[in-house]
């Protein structure tokens, strides 16, 4: 059999260790033949087709990015675009399957490829703000909790020398898990993520508790988190106090908020993309390892339109149709939990 | 409500996330007034305890080791030991429960207080091997995981750089994990471990093998590894090839067996305590401080002789009595999956 | 003897181990009393006085911060300020000579209230930046080195796997050391700093030459590089290209117009506090814990308005009057060097 | 012109980043061109040569390891050995000189077959241990203390938590350098130096007086250190306790004798080959990339027999012939200054 991968969206620590997982299981155990499409889809409706060995997974579990780079194109679009070009090119090229890598966008195509036009397709999810319902973890997570984490320890002792409120801004979009993660591994005395808007006066309070208690506040705050109160063009990624379109992350505007009415002097750092790249962790390398893997197994057991997913210590293979369209929310609970760190 | 906690057995890094996550749900959600009793078991029976307040357990997720120091104390023994000594000294102190984190042996004597003595006590599970089968991941495994993996990689420059074969023991007594994880991380040519014996011949097969391939085979071995066909007194902690009693771990006798069969320069490397101490990991960080507040709400729930535990992504509360006993052993499933990396 | 000890300024990893060096050296070799300043000169002035004994200071050399805490203030403002009033504190309080940590303005205020005053104080030098001329390196530095080399270790994989470009900003107000190093270190293509300005042009004619050798760009850019032909309202710190005040750093300023000038999809981070937090590298706690004990050595030399420094391997003491004003610029010979990286 | 380059003797962090700086260098600055000999001198005497061109070095700088491979051959021995055959290999393959970077033993080759045999040969010093007078640091060493330094951080947490000795074994088999300084920024409470012998007796008086002090004693060894009054086969890599080949390290030795005369449970670490490998820190990538540049200038200045090393801040070239010989030994007053931490 021969397989095309493509890892798709924007970059997760462990791409590359899903890549060396299937190519190891799938030429050790199957004799499998392996390419790669270059630049996620784009590759697949241009055929920008490479050859993977073995010798080319070599050394590549710790290594961050993707060997196979990556892009944003739909595979429904463009010349070579749609199931019935995608499906020629494939058989030009005597590919048997495609083990699609990436996010929500990415396995609800791969889906749609295979529903609407019986491609042989298999998901791997890729979700750094752990966003997807249908797995309990996705690799890059655990990387980006660590990165966070080390971030919050560093400021920290600055905070607590100079008597300051640090204003940590981590990756988030739609949930708050990088930031509750890191925000309980690293002692934070207010974790702000988007399933839980809390109002200026809220924040400040818990900010001021801490400092009557003799301590230097430390907020983390999810990018995708707004201000109750706040219309949503202003809190995030919007306009600034004065109605201009704005540079920064939400920590930007929080700062100089919780400034101005504590009176305490507020930083904001906004730790972006380094979150996404680089070597990572060993959690996150066996967990990617294990997928990809789990893709070659999902392949040879012809379950299109599946993806391989973690659910407690086992890796599973679940539906796409199921498995994407949930967010994987912070539930109350959880938060619940974290609030005796907060104030 | 008082509650006496301690930390008793080897090192593992989450000790002290684990009693703040207790403290800062105590004192935060019910008011809770919280002493410690030293140095393990030995606290309790020679009544050494000490007061701890929230104040104690600022910044503690980080910190490695415990603030209420260890030991292997059986509590059945002593003057002070046994459950009626232990209940006479619980009332005169005003303590009403005992959170005892701990491995096996410490659960067990928890179990067998409740049982037989009517204590009021709940468990905090303790491996860093992470071999208690009632609880998917253990805290400290995971960093223990980490500086095994970081240890690989710079062996391996190493090794490619001299053309040599590396072989590095990990810690695993009865089971592998801590193996099998860093090598799938680590990308290990090899990983033995206690759950699969093997013969010199095949690891030396293995090892040739990679040679033949153009690399430097690295070897990761569990401590608890035996030989296939040697008995145990000569493979682990027994005796040397001269029948003398040996110092020196399991690699330091594989490495010369490998070099004198293969011809491939072979050199140990024994991790040792490296992995048990130091800040823990921010995963460590979160599972032990979530394991420590759900301690206290077994406490609050008068779940007597249970015990904290991880499944899936959440925190459950068990029987000791069900959950001690079974060794979480690497199963065959995960072992086969490892071994396309062999070789 | 009883020595005063103060930190002053921004947060620099290391100033504990100076704290630990001087407080060591001491104690163990002359019995010294030491007591410390809170917050910088704001102590002095305020007279707000703590002691430290040789406990204080156990663990202390890897620990981020200053647990003196810091500020800003000038001891020749406010009530309690200037010579005459310092003396009078210190007589009262039977303190014999200040050890000054701090920068620039640190030290100069020191060396006034020494020559105006004839107060006994000793200086040790604190830049995060190494701009101070009179020392070979000063402790902090290496670790934000570091920090900064490994967040361009994680960008890279991004930007290789994307193809972006990534500008990476780290500190440097005045001179260009830490984007030199870790530019250096991380493999950047253009490496931006105070003391050479570009033009616009220039940058982006190295990030174009990159992308045609088929790599992504990654360009180091100081806080405070300026834009040739760009006026410095414009480019640091100041206005944006609507004339407005702008948030965030220079980085934010460049990726965009890069982005423009060459097509090349191009991402900003700016490292910010991270690089002046948390555990100081081996190197600067080596270097701090010799600071700190040659201070104590200085004053008992009675080396009054002098401060201690690295030259070479040596800990060597120089007049702060002779140390200070010259700003320790990356020499042109340094910048050549490293421009074989460029484009 | 065309230059070849090699690496020789043991790994260490720091060989690939020369590499780098010196292929960097000559291509954009001379257009020179590159071979590499494989494996040390044994690609010179066998003639193994590989091209090394811009490409080859992408990424290199904080890869560990050395992609030229190494060996301990001697350039004087074998068939294609000796200065005559050399220079006709260098010849055939038009290459007019030999960057030779190795420790001691590599340098004097050099020089001899430069003085004896006219060959244009330039070194770059190697050495983990830092144990050449001609330079001021070495690349590698500061890797090497980074990584014992964690280890230390490690080994306290346990230390503390359970009332133990922990002895560490580091590098140093003549010098005590990373001892020394992993020493000092660890806070170790006895660094046992080659240049210090010391007698069981004093060791075990510093462990009591920290015991006694509330605290656990944890003691750094380099693997040379001898103990006073004890023989060196007896005390360093020599005979065991019973007369018998000893397997393990200095540290395996001191820890029982720690252990029954004082009788505080002790523990051995032996960190061994961890230390030579894997990525090197930002410092040691500078360093190394300066020293490659520096190589290259010194070639095109034809300073054959010379090296080139580090002085404060600036990269000098020196004659071999000076360099070597002079063992770079902790002077006393570094040895002194390290006493304050003892006991």
């Amino acid at each position: 059999m021969k397989i095309g991968m493509l890892t798709s969206g924007g970059d997760c620590p462990g791409l590359n260790a899903v890549i060396r997982g299937a190519v190891l299981r799938g030429v050790i155990s199957h004799d499998t033949e392996f390419v790669g499409f270059r630049n996620g889809w784009r590759g697949v409706v241009e055929e920008d087709i490479v050859p993977i060995v073995r010798h080319d997974v070599r050394g590549l579990a710790k290594q961050g990015g993707t060997i196979l780079g990556s892009s944003r194109t739909n595979p429904f679009e463009g010349e070579g675009g749609g199931p019935e070009n995608i499906q020629r090119m494939l058989d030009a090229n005597g590919i048997d399957a495609i083990i699609a890598i990436g996010g929500e966008g990415t396995l609800t195509a791969a889906r749609r490829l295979h529903d609407e036009g019986g491609i042989n397709v298999v998901g791997v999810p890729k979700t750094i703000d752990n966003d997807l319902a249908a797995t309990d973890y996705s690799f890059g997570f655990d990387t980006a909790v660590e990165i966070a984490t080390e971030a919050i320890d560093r400021l920290r002792t600055t905070a607590d020398s100079h008597g300051r409120c640090m204003v940590l801004e981590v990756m988030g979009r739609h949930v708050g898990w990088i930031a509750l993660h890191s925000g309980m591994a690293g002692g934070a005395h207010a974790i702000l993520i988007p399933e839980q808007p809390q109002s200026i006066e809220q924040i400040c309070e818990w900010v001021e508790s801490v400092r009557d208690r003799g301590r230097a506040p430390l907020v983390v705050v999810a990018e995708g988190f707004t201000l109750e109160g706040m219309d949503e063009a202003h809190s995030h990624k919007g306009l600034d106090a004065f109605n201009r379109p704005r540079l920064g992350g939400i920590a930007d505007v929080l700062a100089p908020m919780i400034e101005e009415r504590t009176g305490i002097e507020s930083r904001a750092t906004v730790l972006g993309h380094i979150q996404r790249g680089g070597a990572p962790s060993a959690y996150d390398r066996v967990l990617a390892t294990r997928l990809g893997m789990a893709a070659i197994d999902a392949v040879y057991d012809h379950a299109w339109g599946s993806m391989v997913t973690l659910r407690g210590t086992e890796i599973k293979t679940v539906s796409i149709a199921e498995a994407v369209g949930t967010l994987n929310r912070v539930p109350q609970s959880r938060y619940d939990e974290a609030r005796v760190l907060f104030g």
